[in-house]
């Protein structure tokens, strides 16, 4: 604690990114990456670049980026915005759509930064409890004239939810905004920006971190209504003009030109995620119907955290949260096939130790 | 406007950057980027990367860009925050350290971001003219108890203010945040770094968009004491947990490892700008004195904005701000002897025709 720090410093609380130990290589199953590289259009891309022309901007409108998503979604200019990972995008749209004080709901089990974004634009919080089964109540989200954000499909459960039900929130919500955080929509659930010609209080924020194999180089997009794409500039360029790099914009283009490398990667980790399904329900555990690249998973004889701490001496890193309703759940990112099976191996060998 | 924008979404005046025109090739004088390409080091070490690895999340830590930030100004990794080019470092600290309300003071003539973050968040400016030499009063930045913010040089004037000044106006403001805007700093002035361990209440924030070549890759950074830094990584843990990619933090890395060319670059901008002072003065200019990669000039006998326009048509990009006190001003950024030369070729072809 400081005395220069201001009130909202003071407060907030800020939220923790997954591991990244550097001491010894992992399989890593902890982040939602995914396993595969990205598309060789992104390495070639990379290789044939003017690396000279670094000394210069990047282009504030990331246009050959913006083009790609365009072509790919079918939408104009106007309703789409780029930013530094989804991250970013979802920060400027809590700062660019509500004021302090402001109410905004969210299921009580969900992507823990939006406590942290709530809290430092100083927005209350209404917190939905997930039913019992980890799915979300819909009507709770029906015609509460209140913000809304819905992580879909849902994180850490990996449960998606209907485009009818994303609809009914969308429309019985219309004087406010309704913001649908689709960092996994890829692995199984259906888009809503086929919504955003029709409610004009839809935003949905995408990632290229999950189904284009490019987390390590931070490119989230927005779609939405023309007016809802200006607020979001208007607060970026009142932060910073430039929050892609040249190789991000490049490698984000890449990325979404190769439309096969995309559905194929996508469909391996698909099949991945029903093999590991399998094989973990066959050891015993809970496993909750995924439409993610990760699987989220409780056993009822063995502590969670036991099994997160013995996985990580064997060498996997899985995601462990000790949060309430989901403190004996494991987060496990598909990886490949043969990652994946390590895991199960290990699982053999680690769960009749624990008891 | 749009009736889901938030108070400050609707009030808020975006900053406006250089112009990026995509039409032809310009000689391009007006976003002071480096005319010299990144370090070869850079370069040798984008191409040697493990591309397939761009699929996991970046260092959080940007480990390897701080080491070297540390190393070369000697300070520890407590001290040190990095971020997404010296603005994003900017808005971050203006959340970091000041309340809605708060007064911040900077001069009339200044880069003019600091009156948009501002703006954004809800802070009430004082601005102190400069003096009619375009030099900073720096009395009138003195046992002010209200946070401070200094381009130093300031941009777009030049102008440099010595460490004596810089320390009497931190010194003399012990209760409040003094931040030290650095990002021309390597091309003739002093860097308040040295000051860091001595008082606690000295932000400097730097760049390497400038004196580094690597505007395309957005790194910036901010050196103070270990409580601020805490403030800083806070606010940014609370926003977006990977602001740099895994190619900039390499990029960043390298460009500090390559002593040597940073400083032949950097000698090579300061000569050209000294031949640059001495044409432009023989074309009847008057030149303010430059510690910064640009000059700022008027001219007499001839119009700013008409020289402008002109030296677009023939193809050379200057700045040209339409602003009180400084609207028969150009910034010329200082490309190489080349460039410059064919400015001063321009110049003598195009005066003639205005008047």
């Amino acid at each position: 604690m400081s005395r220069f720090w201001s009130e909202v410093t003071k407060n907030i609380k800020p939220y923790v990114p997954g591991e990244q130990p550097r001491d010894k290589k992992y399989i890593k199953l902890n982040t939602n990456e995914s396993p595969y590289p990205p598309s060789p259009r992104v390495i070639e891309a990379i290789n044939t670049m003017n690396l000279d022309e670094l000394r210069l901007y990047p282009d504030p409108e990331c246009t050959d980026l913006m083009n790609e998503i365009i072509r790919f979604y079918d939408v104009n200019k106007k309703q789409v915005f780029v930013g530094n990972g989804s991250d970013e995008v979802l920060a400027f749209s809590f700062k660019a759509f509500f004021n302090a004080g402001d109410t905004i709901i969210y299921p009580d089990i969900t992507y823990s930064f939006y406590p942290v974004y709530t809290k430092l634009f100083s927005l209350s919080p209404e917190v939905v409890k997930l039913e019992d089964d980890f799915t979300v109540n819909v009507n709770a989200f029906c015609s509460r004239d209140n913000g809304i954000i819905i992580s879909n499909p849902n994180a850490p459960t990996g449960i998606a939810l209907s485009l009818e039900s994303i609809e009914k929130i969308v429309k019985t919500n219309s004087n406010k905004i309704v913001i649908i955080d689709e960092a996994y929509i890829d692995f199984g659930a259906e888009t809503a920006v086929k919504l955003v010609d029709l409610y004009d209080n839809l935003l949905v924020i995408q990632t290229l971190s999950k189904s284009r194999s490019l987390a390590g180089m931070r490119v989230g997009f927005a779609i939405g209504h023309e007016d809802l794409i200006e607020g979001l500039n208007r607060v970026k360029n009142s932060i910073n003009s430039y929050t892609l790099d040249r190789m991000a914009i490049v490698a984000g283009a890449e990325a979404f030109k190769d439309k096969d490398y995309f559905e194929t990667t996508v469909s391996k980790t698909i099949s991945t995620r029903a093999y590991t399904t399998v094989e973990l329900r066959s050891l015993g555990f809970e496993v909750l119907e995924s439409s993610a690249n990760f699987v989220f998973a409780t056993h009822p004889k063995f502590n969670a955290e036991d099994i997160y701490k013995s996985l990580r001496e064997a060498g996997i890193l899985v995601r462990y949260f000790k949060l309430d309703r989901i403190d004996n759940f494991l987060r496990i990112s598909i990886g490949t096939d043969e990652e994946m099976k390590q895991l199960i191996i290990e699982l053999n060998r680690i769960l009749p130790k624990i008891d």
